[in-house]
């Protein structure tokens, strides 16, 4: 197969992997892998496939992860090529995954053929943990992938995932942890009735106002050197029956902690029942932790990718800890270092995705010189 | 026909008649007022069929007003007997429409029956004014009968209305007035974004609820000696696209306020505003002001009323304006007295809907000695 990052990158784009379909991608991977020296694992759970590949039987382990699956095109007549036909266009490669991140799955493999062709004998292992179901309901993707690695000891030291992590150019910022992710299902309960009777009804609307307002007022914590304050939103508040003349029985309210290392979920938890019992409130509240907040502060792997982007693109990195989730919070736990280092991420998931074929090239050079700092 | 309350509530109940359909009830009671020198006019607007019925050219007008439609029955198999089968049980009458308010209806027709019989030469005139359409969106019913009367300038002195007015006993309670109803549709703006970059967007949940809860907690007026205190309920809160990563656009609210005659609508639209305003929301809002308060607070016909329940039940009756809306308001702001007496209102609207038999026979000896009162 073709070692150039822009043709694996097309050839990647082709499939149309819509989640969690692997559509061929992880089996076109393990053949590019399997001459360079790598032993392939197929993992599928349910509708998901997985991919360990791994290549020496020696730690340290530095491993890729990233996904093959990409979110739905939306509507075709809206792209300007068709977003599973890549197609290249002033300079910039346009199809559905170019950015998220098939192009860095083609800048993996690219990084790891020259790597190898160079350092024969590195010293430690090179490993892939690839999924299909990163965009969908992360049950069967890398979460069941670190189980298999966990029940039979196997460690991964520097995880380095793909995920379009810069802003306005490629390598500006490297993400070395993320936020937490803290969903609650609150159900404030009150007594139905008629408008006109309001003695002999309890409106959960208003009982549960002011503490709704408190909430969205109170500062969780200052965050600190790698996290922002943490962040309370609702993000749906459904009560009424939809007449005009009937009082609410309940209402209904969904709402998101984004966290920071200063709290932990269990805290946040107290605290918004300790502000809905203020209020006298009765409710039922579920709780759904999405991710707890994880980062890489210092070490090789932070070391390695800040002075591969910085060789590479000439201008140093910026850590950050912004944005939303990612297969990282699976990782990170095991006690792996973990950052993330991928394309430009303005136009992931939206119509005409696409990426610079510059820095495809650019990305496969920072990886290589990742694994020559970590791996010679 | 026959003169008994019982066997015309039983024809009434057996007529179909779910709103807007009159389903043949209003040619039935014009069957009925003929012979008793009745002049019919048919008035049908639309989708309602509505009935003036006048005996005599002189003043004073005593008008007996109500209506043919009945909510709909709900499901068939929770009815103890068929909704539109009147049926008797233990001194009970069974059916949709048995106290709201064909069962008054009945009452109305003995009344006017048995008064003419006794004094054929009565002062002044009776009228009926029946529609269809008091259970719906009541466009095309009382309120364009008025607008015909008015337009000729012919006026009613008195108008006793037949809604089920009583709460534990027959003619406990009579109602001598109606609040006000004022709905508002809000639609606060926010701005529409990720729960992971809030700093992007704005929330019109959280800019909203310190407003709601001071809505919700404001004394609007202290009511009087006539009116309970103006009530405020939140009857609609939507807000959120269903997923849980997206800080809504917008929040829609939809409220109600129940008011007596201390405020007047305008006076509530501008403090909503002001509310709305010292909270620097963004926001639009409609409004639509479903009836104005009136009050008949003492003279002949309240005078008669009392009277006549003490009369015939032998104990005094209480003057109310709590409750929801009727056609009162519609026929009261032309300068008619106008008093709501009708059976106990405990099953309207349910399932096994039912009025005490004994009831309606003193409901019709209650309504011929107000007509005795007024008219002779
Ligand atoms: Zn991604
Ligand atoms: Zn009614």
């Amino acid at each position: 197969m073709q070692n150039d990052v822009l043709a694996l990158a097309k050839a990647l784009i082709n499939r149309d992997s819509v989640t969690p379909d692997d559509a061929g991608c992880q089996p076109m991977m393990a053949e590019f892998l399997k001459p360079l020296g790598f032993n392939i694992e197929t993992l599928p759970f349910e509708d998901t496939l997985n991919m360990w590949a791994r290549k020496g039987h020696q730690g340290p382990v530095f491993c890729f992860a990233g996904h093959t699956d990409v979110v739905p095109p939306g509507p075709l007549e809206k792209w300007i090529s068709p977003p599973f036909k890549a197609t290249e266009k002033d300079g910039l490669l346009y199809g559905r995954g170019a950015a998220d991140m098939k192009g860095s799955l083609a800048a993996m493999l690219v990084a790891t053929h020259n790597f190898v062709q160079k350092h024969p004998d590195h010293k430690g292992s090179i490993a892939f943990l690839i999924t299909s179901d990163e965009e969908g309901p992360f049950i069967n993707g890398t979460t069941r992938v670190v189980d298999t690695l966990e029940a039979r000891n196997e460690k991964m030291d520097w995880c380095l995932v793909g995920e379009p992590s810069s802003t306005d150019k490629l390598g500006d910022v490297v993400k070395n942890g993320r936020r937490g992710s803290l969903t609650g299902f609150l159900t404030v309960k009150g007594v139905q009735g008629h408008v006109a009777y309001p003695h002999l009804a309890e409106n959960p609307v208003h009982t549960s106002a002011a503490a709704l307002d408190e909430l969205a007022r109170t500062h969780w914590d200052e965050g600190n050197e790698f996290f922002p304050p943490t962040s309370f939103q609702i993000s749906n508040i459904n009560g009424g029956t939809g007449a005009g003349n009937v009082i609410p029985g309940e209402l209904e309210v969904q709402f998101n902690f984004r966290f920071s290392t200063e709290v932990t979920a269990e805290q946040l938890k107290q605290r918004v029942m300790g502000i809905l019992d203020t209020h006298q409130l009765n409710y039922d509240l579920d709780w759904l932790l999405n991710g707890q907040p994880f980062l890489t502060a210092e070490g090789e792997l932070v070391s390695a990718t800040r002075a591969a982007i910085t060789e590479t693109c000439g201008y140093d990195t910026e850590l950050s800890t912004a944005g939303g989730t990612s297969d990282g919070r699976f990782i990170a736990p095991t006690g792996a270092q973990v950052v993330e280092l991928g394309p430009v991420n303005a136009s992931i998931h939206k119509i005409n995705e696409h990426v610079r074929i510059e820095d495809l090239r650019l990305l496969a050079k920072a990886y290589e010189s990742i694994l020559e700092k970590l791996l010679t």
